[in-house]
């Protein structure tokens, strides 16, 4: 296909230009081709007597284009990391690992590279937390760029799969006056010239503003008109940022669905998402995947876990069977189990061990627990509220739904005891207005990649790492 | 095909279960079909001796589904703004205004509504700024929930547009501790506890932290690692956005490719994307944008001038051309076109107007006008750098663009003598590690929405628009 390609470019060129590749194009070609062009940094050079070895890459894929060329055409320049554009013929490489190798006619170094002090090394694979040194650089290194291919894929496999599914795509608003509830601490916003000056002051909107912790009470308003409808953007929480768990900024995908019929509905979607982006990042990165199963995650677990648990249906147990199943533990707990408290790290990965490490949706928890707008179950004495959580392997809580309540005269009750009625007239509005069942979730994007490619610290699968010294926080 | 699918969807069920179907899908049908749902929110109710009319809306598109059915069925909730479900027969309809209509047989009342406090009417077009007042209910008009399809299918195309031409997304940072030099007034970032105390403590992230401007820095650094890349995220400017044409918080394109050869590359993809995403947009959601086309936008110009786009290569002048074209007019200005000023809006309406209504590219701008990273021309006496800003028509700016400065002597220079150099040795950096001839652009999303609808405020092209005297901020 390439092929034919290029020689439909080539017959249009009034001049014999040579044709540029991307390196995974160049890669994947079917057949030969002369008059190639392919630009890139070179990640290693081999100079023999009768035959230098560059390898190059463009970020297009992990995997190097071998460039085979006369030792003439070496220069000082052409060292690790210098920009290069090469021009030549494209063939068949004699080596079984790779495809295709470009015989070079010209090399010419586009941006050379001061080598000593650049911070990467050729052919080293550099730690982890060695790159987080350089947020500006750490893009250049084999991981990280395999990380943020993945990351892309990610992004735009659940795009498709809202799509697909005929959800509308809203962008909810990021800052706003709305705080949640509670979802946690948040940041105030201010005007540079405000923030200098005291607070008794007019605030730029007229009220406080904050930055979003979740964009799910507007995405309800718009559930009232499109019925399924999703946003994913980022959110924030001004919790402490140094820890290998928690980001100040953070993506979340979020949904909610109207016309529901139970919570089901809504654990059914979060599986399908689930696994649908799961594969999608599979099929489409598989060498990237691999070098993290290979090289990162802590042990060959993560991978056999993502087959099994692409292959079987989710387990459900409820905050009740949580509890005793936690009370009945031959483990000791720092926090004793107890009915009516959260689940802690330590409980939700017992809880996915006794399952047989495979996601578990906990469902039903306490009234008292949960905030106001989840939908009252009814029971008794133990009072619960339709929410649900997914637990995952080696991270915990991933998502959390609920259905949402829809009934006017029980949120007006509740919002009232909260003495939150005048705040929430708009919400308590929607339910006067042909108020349907309905429910929704919100999955954090970067726990799910670390889910998936088992990286312990949440700071490298975001593009920058937060370094308080750095220009580029 | 929908047929097909419902035939194998009732085989599989055990017991004859209606299938559900969203009103698009149901319109679209081209068999007939038994035993059928359809969910959504009264749109309007004819009540006839011998038939009762409901037209039935669920979001997923403009034209609502008729339902026919006896007047037994009729209740005293079923009225404007309720949520129905309905089961029946779906049928040819005898109508040529629609293909199939619902038989109804039974009709359910899932959520009635309050019509007389309900502020949108039955079968009456609302104007833009009436339904601004209620921005957790406009969507439900259908101006409104038009314009949200609209945005959600602009989105998808411009993601779309970027992978399939193979660039990597990256999520740029939105809490950052650069300033983009100038771009704009900035939001400062405080915990909500910092912000109630006065200014002299130590900042949650040691240094002060402002809403992002634009993601063009961080771009840049990716740009080395990937050679294409995009990000289209909420960007943030403490402008008075009282005003039609700002917003505090609004979407912005940006890319930045890498291996380029002139400026012309840069502009090609911006066209490209530009003509990729309007296209898309108006094969999706042709109806949608014909309501804007034929109510909404001042005149039938808005319609005409996309079709002329899209066949039409846009025009390039230079900003000296430009000052030329401005100083030669026989309009007068407000602002005296002069070399080495800024162009207004009045100039550049002028100067679209002069070109033929037509988006219209100027190119090379005077240096001391424009920001430390763009490329230098090193012409003269009228010294430039090679920048770019498309103007269209109605709108003024939409895009601006530039290359940016790959040599590291050019940029050290400028830098030292801002006083910069500090602040960005990070940037300096990325010129002595193999650094290539770059260069990229952004564009406003709302904008763009604005230009293709013909809409006058850009608050009416935002999902929620803010007013400071609501929750919904």
């Amino acid at each position: 296909m390439l092929g034919a390609r290029w020689q439909a470019l080539r017959r249009c060129a009034a001049l014999p230009r040579a044709v540029r590749l991307r390196v995974r194009q160049a890669l994947g070609a079917r057949e030969p081709a002369a008059a190639v062009k392919v630009q890139g940094w070179v990640r290693s050079v081999r100079s023999q007597k009768e035959v230098l070895f560059l390898h190059i890459n463009d970020g297009s894929s992990l995997e190097n284009l071998q460039v085979v060329a006369d030792p003439s055409l070496e220069n000082r320049d052409l060292t690790f990391g210098s920009a290069v554009e090469v021009e030549g013929k494209l063939v068949k490489s004699p080596h079984s690992m790779q495809n295709m190798e470009l015989k070079a006619e010209t090399i010419r170094v586009v941006g050379p590279c001061d080598t000593w002090s650049f911070p990467l090394k050729m052919k080293k694979r550099h730690p982890l937390e060695y790159i987080r040194q350089f947020p500006h650089l750490r893009c250049r290194s084999s991981t990280l760029s395999s990380l943020l291919r993945i990351r892309s894929e990610a992004t735009a496999a659940i795009h498709s799969f809202f799509q697909d599914n005929g959800y509308v795509h809203i962008h909810t608003p990021i800052i706003t006056s709305n705080d949640c509830e509670g979802a946690g601490e948040l940041f105030q916003i201010e005007t540079s010239n405000e923030a200098k000056e005291s607070a008794e002051k007019t605030h730029f909107f007229n009220v406080p503003a904050f930055l979003t912790v979740s964009g799910q009470l507007h995405l309800e308003v718009m559930a009232g008109a499109f019925t399924h409808v999703f946003t994913f953007g980022p959110t924030f929480r001004a919790e402490n940022s140094q820890s290998r768990r928690h980001l100040a900024e953070f993506y979340m995908v979020e949904a909610e669905l109207s016309f529901i019929e139970s919570l089901q509905d809504v654990m059914q979607v979060m599986e399908d998402l689930f696994k649908t982006a799961t594969s999608t990042v599979l099929s489409k990165c598989p060498h990237d995947v691999e070098l993290f199963h290979k090289y990162i995650a802590p042990t060959q677990k993560t991978k056999d876990r993502l087959e099994q648990m692409l292959k079987n249906k989710f387990v459900t147990i409820s905050y009740n069977e949580a509890v005793e199943i936690l009370k009945q533990a031959s483990q000791t707990f720092t926090f004793k189990p107890e009915w009516g408290c959260d689940l802690q790290t330590e409980h939700e990965k017992y809880l996915v061990k006794h399952c047989g490490e495979v996601p578990v949706f906990v469902i039903n928890f306490p009234y008292d627990l949960k905030p106001f707008y989840m939908r009252d179950n009814e029971d008794g004495p133990q009072h619960t509220v339709a929410a649900v959580d997914l637990l995952v392997p080696g991270i915990g809580e991933l998502c959390g739904g609920s259905l949402r309540e829809e009934r006017l005269r029980f949120l007006e009750s509740r919002l009232q005891r909260l003495g939150l009625t005048d705040a929430y007239q708009w919400y308590l509005d929607l339910r006067k207005f042909g108020s349907v069942p309905h429910g929704g979730f919100g999955m954090g994007f970067e726990r799910y990649l670390q889910y998936i490619l088992g990286v312990d610290n949440i700071k490298d699968v975001i593009p920058f790492p937060r370094f308080s010294h750095s220009c580029l926080l």
